[in-house]
């Protein structure tokens, strides 16, 4: 690195930590962040800080939440009797951005991945389990990504789920909306022709 | 927004006001950070605080810095005789990286613009010329961006500087190093050609 002052050395030191931001981005925020109004530059600080120490995860579904239960759980209009399971809270988001889901969640914090050592018991699956028993419900809708840890979380949790006589549903893998058939994946493809529906 | 939680939704507000970070970037930054450990966001959050309570402006030069004289002010080994001319503390920094210049600085904090309003004593011309008088120097180059500001004020610099007597020079203007003549802009390739030296 250049010849940065002190403080400014510190602060690139510690964007570049951040995903995507490499010294040049890092060099950039930081001049930009000398010439911010210091409040302005407390409230991040603070809501950085806030972060870590505020937020906890929900203790009925692990969403993130400041409370005991997340905004999902404790919204009386959301349908109880349907859970979509998915990997990561911001999974979890990516579905709410729909507006189309009524129902709750469950995260499960990860995936099934025996290469890197996480078993079930390392993944909210017992919780989910206790939450189906302790409660009926109607509908378990299985949410993880479409890749290889994905697909194996969801066998699992389909096989254990499935004595307990469920609907169990797997979220449809195609081609995207606004996509091009020619540069889809053979993978894609081939989901997309199985998963046909009649029109 | 989606349903973040308070913690969440406050942070992405933050880093939304920062160049070059969207919605997007920011929930992503924001879902890095909550996996992060405590002690590194801590960190980050510091380095925020201390780039605005620490740093201040050398007494010399006005580049950045913790103490009353700069990194490169308080260094015996640079030239006090040269003089290059900057409008911002990272264009002086984008110099230092080449490591091919030994002489010192002055920050302008800024560049003449009648438009924005800014006047010669709204940005550090006189301190410049203080710095002139009160010690003999060799050479001033007059380093402002290449736009109609920088050209503007180099011009100004130029003709205050000139009844002193010292040798003042202007960075060269041309084509990129790596650059294509076919890409080049019509201005450039005039200063490129202007600016030809014999080989």
């Amino acid at each position: 690195m250049a010849r940065y002052t002190e403080s400014v050395a510190k602060l690139i030191n510690e964007l570049v930590k951040l995903p995507g931001i490499g010294e040049k981005t890092a060099q950039r925020l930081t001049f930009f962040l000398l010439k911010m109004p210091v409040e302005d530059v407390r409230r991040l600080a603070k809501a950085l800080i806030d972060l870590k120490e505020k937020i906890g995860y929900c203790s009925e579904c692990g969403n993130l939440t400041e409370k005991e239960l997340c905004n999902i759980c404790s919204d009386p209009r959301r349908d109880r009797k349907v859970i979509c399971v998915v990997e990561e809270p911001n999974d979890l988001l990516a579905i709410e951005k729909t507006g189309g889901y009524k129902g709750v969640y469950h995260v499960l914090m990860g995936s099934l991945s025996p290469l890197e050592g996480v078993g079930p018991d390392d993944i909210q699956i017992k919780s989910l389990l206790n939450r189906i028993q302790r409660e009926s419900r109607n509908e378990i809708i299985l949410a993880t990504n479409p890749n290889v840890e994905g697909e194996a979380t969801a066998m699992y949790i389909s096989r254990l789920l499935k004595p307990l006589g469920i609907k169990i549903t797997r979220i449809a893998h195609g081609i995207p909306v606004g996509g091009d058939l020619e540069y889809a994946d053979e993978v894609t493809m081939a989901r997309a022709l199985e998963g046909r529906r009649e029109i």
